[in-house]
């Protein structure tokens, strides 16, 4: 196999309550990328579509810095190099993931040109230097539920440990992205170092409650335990009409709803595709009221993850 | 019916952790209550039986206090009162939901006799004005095993949210009461009202992978979730050979095993009896060794929680 083509999902990180630790990526949104092997032993990113501000050098690039953590790892690099085209569906800075979904994609991919040398689990660690690269801290929380499918909860990053939570496969979720950008190193220098005890507390009581609820199929549970009370109050107010959209997602029938990520894109967990796209329709009302540009979204929560396509 | 014999449970709360939320209810240890219907429109504790420090007086016992949030609540009280026969096989300051038991076995005989009135998760906010009396805080993670049974979440206080989750049934517990007092006054006074962030993450990520754990009877993973980063490192000043405790239980077999409530009594978590029972002798010989009084239990986890005996 000389060349490959593959995908790497964006994806919903905190999900609420569960800051830093839980995630699930979407369908067909994110990263396609095709890689070939070269004859020159050298990592060269040939071609980037969807995106023209993002860097084609190899050291600039977390596709290529996170393959370079794979190959670095490796006891015997191969004597052959890659060249990597890029398409990019979600752009930086959106709350999705998206320099995650490249990451995955770069490391997915070539491991697979390469029979495989390592599972999903241990390519998750070369993709988060692809995150470290690009936010200052290599974390887990898109890069995870984009390499591996369904809901991923990062119980610990020392070791690191994945747990692929049980959930009803009925969730879908409707994502908007009101074109702003939001960086995620300025979103996470926002939060303080210390948070209240008692924000804590409420915080892991809502996140075991939306594990529970999650394994259980309790829709009533999921709902209730879909609440934020550490990142999203600070950074709401990076969000223009955050309140109004999670007024209007309620309003459609949705369990719940959030920042994803670092923001500025505002997801809606929902029962079923219907709810899921009346949310939309009314996501897209809601910005296009405002003049505000927005892209949006409906998937079901991917259950596969990285994949090839070709 | 004019007179009642009930049980509630002890029970063990933070579970490592999933401080102020989660907690279960063992079986035999607890209190006992008979409760009597009287001519006299009053709450009358006739005896105590296994602590002689306890208050006799209705205002200052959690048993009369918790009832008495019972009748305030009901529209039209009885035109009788109670005498009750309190036998407490745990002591106050033990860390195994002492004041919990009282207060449940007092609700719950109550409203038995009473033709209840009032479901067990309605009686567990009027078993938490006893734990308010008791401690200053109106905490429901020892009530709510001990009343409802199993492992217990305390989603959220406001408003009250309870959560029985699903947990594998060959879950034994071993609890050793070294034989000092631990105020949970106290000891809730030694935390700090804030923590990091990056604590906090930890934890939360800890309770989500202990209740998808539980959930899916993953051992391993409900090993790895039972560590305490909040409030183990505070107060395990306060618990003599607690660090030795630990490690014997693990060299035992144990999954996990940390403070329980806030001390002194540590408990281990075991999978089967066996285990249980190796660390139970375990943790006798070395308070033994340190000529410290210890009382010590085996239990599974206790499924009913509140029971009427006759």
């Amino acid at each position: 196999m000389n060349s490959i083509k593959v995908f790497a999902p964006a994806s919903v990180s905190n999900v609420a309550c569960g800051f830093d630790v839980l995630g699930y990526p979407m369908d067909d949104v994110g990263d396609q990328l095709i890689i070939k092997k070269t004859p020159v032993k050298d990592l060269v990113i040939t071609a980037i579509h969807g995106d023209n501000q993002l860097s084609r050098y190899k050291n600039e690039n977390v596709v290529t810095i996170a393959v370079q953590a794979l190959l670095d790892h490796l006891d015997s690099p191969p004597d052959f190099g890659f060249g990597f085209e890029l398409t990019k569906k979600v752009k930086p800075g959106s709350g999705l993931g998206s320099s995650a979904s490249s990451s995955v994609a770069g490391v997915f991919g070539v491991n697979e040109l390469l029979g495989r040398p390592y599972n999903k689990e241990k390519l998750v660690e070369f993709a988060m230097e692809g995150e470290r690269a690009s936010s200052g801290v290599a974390h887990a929380d898109n890069v995870a539920p984009s390499m591996l499918g369904g809901f991923v909860l990062v119980r610990s990053y020392t070791p690191l440990d994945l747990i692929q939570l049980d959930y009803p496969k009925d969730l879908f979720t409707t994502v908007v992205h009101p074109q702003i950008e939001v960086k995620t190193s300025e979103a996470k220098k926002m939060l303080k170092k210390q948070i209240d005890l008692k924000d804590a507390i409420t915080q892991w009581g809502n996140v075991a409650g939306l594990v529970s609820g999650l394994a259980k199929a309790d829709y009533g549970l999921i709902s209730r335990s879909l609440k934020d009370v550490v990142a999203e109050p600070v950074r709401s107010m990076l969000i223009p009409y955050l309140a109004q959209a999670k007024q209007i997602a309620m309003d459609c029938g949705a369990l719940g709803c959030s920042i994803s990520g670092s923001g500025p894109s505002i997801f809606a967990l929902c029962r079923g595709k219907e709810i899921a796209d009346k949310t939309a329709r009314a996501f897209k009302a809601l910005y296009d009221q405002q003049n505000i540009d927005s892209n949006v979204y409906v998937s079901s929560v991917n259950t596969k993850g990285a994949e090839v396509l070709e």
